[in-house]
């Protein structure tokens, strides 16, 4: 299995990505896999003359630019043909690779992923996930802000592409879905909500647990979390804050007091979202991962085995007769 | 002035309403305050012989009745015409009382205000706030739940009752107001933020400062956060469950340090919504105020407070005149 890795995505680049690549190779899980670092090639090999322990399964594919946050995510398939990103989906769709990871631009990741790699046929607007940390399991929201305005039928398709990911590449059996609204009970929502709650009720195909509350996104009883792209992608950003917020009072609140051998450790690793491996693009004719440009090299690393994990479950194959079932 | 405050609205009614009287009539600025308690006179006088400092300026107001969450709140006017809700809304319309504090079930608050104390001239949908901690000073997020769907001119609206709220209740000079977006960017969102963002521009009775992103909440650029009901409610219930439970990840890792001296009270003090004096309902013919039904008697007690300078300071006067202009 090869995975295309855009070595030119985080504010790091390529160090992030070169140490990522690395760590994900040394994985036990990971022993049949190839990474192909996409990127300027001596940039990328003087990075990797850095490392003296650089694993078999690394190899380096030149593309001389790259995507930058100024450019229009829409122009970058035509304006910007040999960056990274878009060298990097080309090896995919062309079958030289098997999936794509990138902690490039966003929305020119999403852009190129949707026009090289094509929507599945019946899947009418492709969703982003995100992993959210929960007192339980991580649960997977989508939309996370790829699309505003959906119908009843997208976000019924979100439930399916997110059931579908989170038993393939989570290894979540009969994932629950929960539709996010303002109240528990049916008949609740605005009328897209109310819709999508009935289509989803007499859905055989789905785990569908009923509408959930923003109070109860924390407490993990979800796998799939279903929302609108708008709500979706400010949640997302406000949970982010929030996080370091809190994690900011109380580191605060630790300084005052002397000698403190509090390890806070594990709390910043749990609200960490560098452990979860990325966002999915889902609904694609390919696996495309888009990872935050501050990546640490073990966002890279955890990408990298997520998308590997996909890859190999069939994830593509699974979602495309999903929607046809 | 006298406020009438539902005796009967907490879980732990009258308790929690009987101690936040006396404690928000001790406090200096309230000096000038009568609390008319409205609830079953009996129950309400029993609780009031077990404190022994009583203050002048309770005084009791017998309603038999009492409001559950099992009661439709757009039936509650009608059938239970004798409850404590009921009874203090007329108090207040009548001017028996120069405004409304209840921690009764919300929707059924909600209604019978709307009901009993209307819309101002010119107000479609009134809004409810709510005060967000964060790491500046507090930020009204308005709507949190009332108005699913709403139009541009809504919007519009709730920026200009938020901004006399914060302005008169709050203290705050030139209040700033932000519109949740999914990018801080013009254009950004769907059509009805994209429409509301051109229409606040130009407002020149408001400080818009432009579209904030779900990460930008928490550090407190703005006094006034506007949104659809639909966002706003999902986003404070997760604010208020994600507090929750990073303190808790927390406190689970401090007990594992023996002999910890670290004092989280100030950490819980600033997440806590005890702290904020509840969810005013703006663009009404009267000053009402909800709180939680878990609320303690400190949550009463600011409420009471907020209720007193929002009177005082002639918010249902202002709010009407800044709607006409």
């Amino acid at each position: 299995m090869r995975i295309a890795l855009d070595a030119m995505g985080t504010d790091t680049a390529p160090s992030a990505e070169v140490a990522g690549a690395i760590d994900a190779l040394r994985d036990v899980t990971s022993q049949d896999v190839e990474i192909i670092l996409v990127g300027d090639e001596e940039v990328v090999r003087a990075e990797l003359a850095r490392h003296d322990d650089v694993p078999r399964g690394i190899r380096v594919h030149h593309a001389p630019d790259r995507v930058s946050a100024e450019d229009s995510p829409a122009s970058v398939i035509r304006r910007k043909p040999d960056s990274s990103i878009v060298v990097g989906l080309k090896l995919h769709k062309d079958g030289d690779a098997d999936g794509f990871v990138s902690a490039g631009p966003t929305g020119a990741v999403m852009a190129s992923s949707l026009f090289t790699l094509r929507p599945l046929p019946g899947v009418d607007r492709p969703p982003v996930g995100t992993l959210l940390p929960t007192a339980g399991d991580l649960s997977l929201l989508l939309d996370a802000g790829a699309n505003i305005g959906c119908k009843p039928s997208n976000l019924v398709q979100f439930a399916h592409l997110g059931s579908t990911y989170m038993r393939d590449a989570m290894g979540r059996e009969n994932p629950r879905v929960g539709l996010l609204n303002i109240g528990e009970e049916p008949g609740k929502g605005d009328e897209v909500t109310m819709e999508t709650f009935e289509l989803l009720k007499v859905d055989a195909g789905l785990n569908f647990i009923g509408n959930i509350e923003g109070r109860d996104i924390v407490r993990g009883d979800c796998d799939v979390i279903v929302c609108d792209g708008f709500v979706g992608n400010i949640l997302l950003k406000f949970y982010e804050s929030v996080a370091g917020y809190i994690v900011d009072l109380l580191k605060a609140e630790l300084d005052t007091v002397e000698d403190s051998n509090v390890d806070l450790e594990h709390v910043f690793r749990v609200l960490d979202y560098a452990e979860y491996g990325g966002a999915p693009l889902l609904g694609l004719g390919g696996v495309s991962i888009i990872c935050h440009g501050g990546s640490p090299p073990k966002a890279i690393r955890n990408a990298l085995i997520v998308a590997a994990r996909a890859i190999r479950s069939g994830l593509v194959k699974h979602s495309a007769e999903e929607l046809l079932t």
